[in-house]
């Protein structure tokens, strides 16, 4: 159902702190919360003993404790007192104990097997941590499954429609595109050369006149897209392989599963300019949210309509083969298991 | 599951205009919208390249374009431009068409196999549409199957209780009743001779004095139920065959599947007496609505008891004789496939 | 799924009067109203004829008549009179019957093979009704199975952790307790000689100094604990089998099972205290309610966990033994038939 032994955001790095913070990731509630380290504790959202929810209960150290007979876990998820504090611990209660790694703002969760647990395998997300970038962003929970998010990301001729009113442009659907697969990963491009930068793009530059600019978007498995975008001056001699002439900012989705119809979604922007300016951070977080509630409206509306019509099935075009890519390496994941 | 091979009411003839309108009908999503010409389209609700509802889209000429990716379709269902504007439209690119007739101020859609769609078997309402005659009416979304609503309207003995302070009266439990099966359509016929006319039909009539009244509920497979109604002074020579003497009314009611356990209810009076009375015609809808606001809370209390008590059976008593004719034509249509 | 063959409160005396008043029970949807000799009919909330509630009807002598299309039932479920009046009516026509017996506060039904019901096997709660006790109580609807309730209250060490900011007291976990079983009845005791009385306490027996205390859970099949509750002065001879040298109160819970995660609880406190004084009866009422609703809100979240976990499996320590016992002669009578 969900492609396991792969990292997954667990959460924004500000989204998880002492208290105790629930969320359900592939199907499984989990609670987390932070150590005095600072370190991420992972455990199945259940008491060992009564089942009760352990995101109810009462932080003690670096343990916590079942707010309905008191027994206490540690962040191993192995018992450490049981609520008659005269009998003897046994080593197997325990809840399960999902591994953890913090990285580029998100605190990510290995859902597997947890010994094949490698933090070099959390996708590179670097732009979000560059100390010459500058990235924040946000969380929409979704009402669909998030490979529906994967086709959207990975075919931005859908800007043209369902961001009529924000940020569609009519030369992304007349430029043509190269897509590229190796290993888990599928890539898009799109180079439009020498065109009118977009209002945003050309205050990004700082100037007007005609731009290079570029769309590429980066599928990572098992769940996440990284957009790079951005406009350099025509005669800066940006290429598709090297474009740091100008201004470039990431787009970053990262799809995490909740249940087969629902996910996850954080998203951001991290950005190569204006970089101190904390008032144009906030500013276009806002923006990206609101194009952001755009796709979540007719993503929702897709899965309702494919949960409505049995019958029917999704058709691939040629504008969708980076979705259709991403969606055999999925396959490929799942059926190993 | 449902009859197919009829024309079921889709919506109002006020309904349904340029804009796209979505509804669902015996389980299918459909949208209907108007062309130039007036004449209605019908297609499922569901885009062929990726199922976003096509009733989210946008109207263009005689088509409509989704408001994903922007592919094209037709009034006949068949993509006409592709999302990427470049590339070929093949044939196979379709979504389900549904024929439709507007007849009696109702847009009529073909559940079945399109080709058998045949406009001359469409139920005929024509009272509606009579230049002599005066038609309104309304629609209520209903929480139940549409055959306890045919059982409710064979059988006018629930009046009493359920209409106990509307129009509910006690000579019609008194009043026998003669069932008679045609084809595909059932009548009940009550004929109530020499009675004191209740106050509505006094007031129709403009007239005190003993009448003869009649009540005659016609089934019309699959699921529409026309009651005829009026009085007639005593002396007037109407009989239960010709009974033009008086004032006379239909009580017209369109009942289109939504699932198995709700419906689509088009329900209305056509009359002929005063009929140019504009004010006439909206007190009594208004009237009408009410009442029947009081057979939706009983059906849709009568649909929860059926699915809270699947031990238990409907019992069918004498009064129940045109319900149990009306159900046995739509379970040999059900079983004709 | 349910024990059968059982007495279960259906309700406090003053919920059920002459009005039909509606409860689904062991997943039966049951209406009760009273007759004028003030006894109770109890039946199944469905009209023999099309099922409609019953509960929706009109009260007529001691019978109900369907508010649909007016038949009308006795107290024992038997038609009387048919729709259409003329009609002769039949015996078959009927809905169920359910014996039922009024006592100690509260109106009990039969639920399994009515010639089986024998009213010496109601629970006794007999301090709900003694001329020297006061008793009051109140009613929740609650989202979980009636069996986590059990556990909950067979063991009090929860009231540590759950009703910290209430009647949590530390001195609970170090007492030890001892398990008894006896047919259809488990005990659970704990005894606390030369203790310092909890405020509460206090206040009931008017002064201060050491006291013993106790708390008896009894847990009476299917689905009823009573906690016999109290302290005594140390030098007044109170023992474990014999304490009415101080002041003492029942905790009442009767359980009545919905559905398999929906339950109904009865509960209230008898006391042999301050028995003519309204105003405390009124406060206490107001506080258990108050520290019921703490349970209740561990109660549901454990359900939701349990439903959610569905590969997780409760665990029984030595503090569980109570609910253990109790389950054990649920899983007997369940077995049993």
């Amino acid at each position: 159902m969900f492609v396991l032994n792969q990292w997954y955001v667990a959460g924004w790095d500000h989204e998880i702190d002492r208290a105790p913070f629930a969320r359900v990731i592939c199907g499984e509630p989990i609670v987390l919360y932070r150590k005095f380290d600072r370190s991420v504790v992972a455990l199945r959202d259940a008491c060992p003993h009564r089942l009760l929810p352990l995101s109810l209960g009462i932080r003690e150290g670096d343990n916590i404790r079942c707010r309905y007979h008191g027994l206490l876990v540690d962040g191993s998820g192995h018992a450490v007192e049981m609520p008659d504090r005269s009998d003897r611990v046994h080593k197997s209660i325990c809840t399960k104990a999902y591994p953890t790694v913090e990285r580029h703002r998100f605190v990510w969760i290995w859902i597997g097997d947890a010994e094949k647990a490698d933090p070099a395998r959390v996708p590179d997300f670097w732009p979000c941590s560059h100390r010459d970038w500058t990235f924040d962003g946000g969380y929409n929970h979704l009402a669909c499954d998030y490979k529906l998010v994967i086709d959207n990301l990975m075919d931005l001729t859908h800007e043209t429609y369902v961001h009529q009113g924000s940020i569609g442009q009519p030369e992304i659907l007349g430029a043509p595109i190269a897509t590229h697969t190796e290993g888990d990963q599928v890539t898009v491009s799109r180079w439009m050369p020498g065109i009118d930068a977009p209002p945003f793009w050309r205050n990004a530059l700082r100037r007007d006149g005609p731009v290079d600019r570029w769309q590429i978007c980066h599928f990572l498995a098992p769940s996440s897209v990284i957009i790079d975008v951005g406009v350099a001056p025509v005669d800066a001699g940006a290429t598709i392989q090297s474009h740091d002439q100008g201004v470039r900012g990431f787009v970053i989705d990262a799809l995490t599963p909740e249940s087969e119809t629902t996910s996850h979604y954080f998203w951001g922007m991290a950005r190569n300019f204006d970089v101190e300016d904390a008032g144009f951070t906030a500013r276009f977080k806002k923006q990206q949210g609101a194009v952001f509630l755009e796709d979540v409206a007719i993503l929702e509306a897709q899965q309702r309509s494919i949960l409505a019509n049995p019958g029917c099935k999704l058709r691939d075009f040629g504008i969708d083969t980076g979705g259709v890519r991403a969606r055999q390496i999925i396959n490929r994941l799942l059926a190993a298991g």
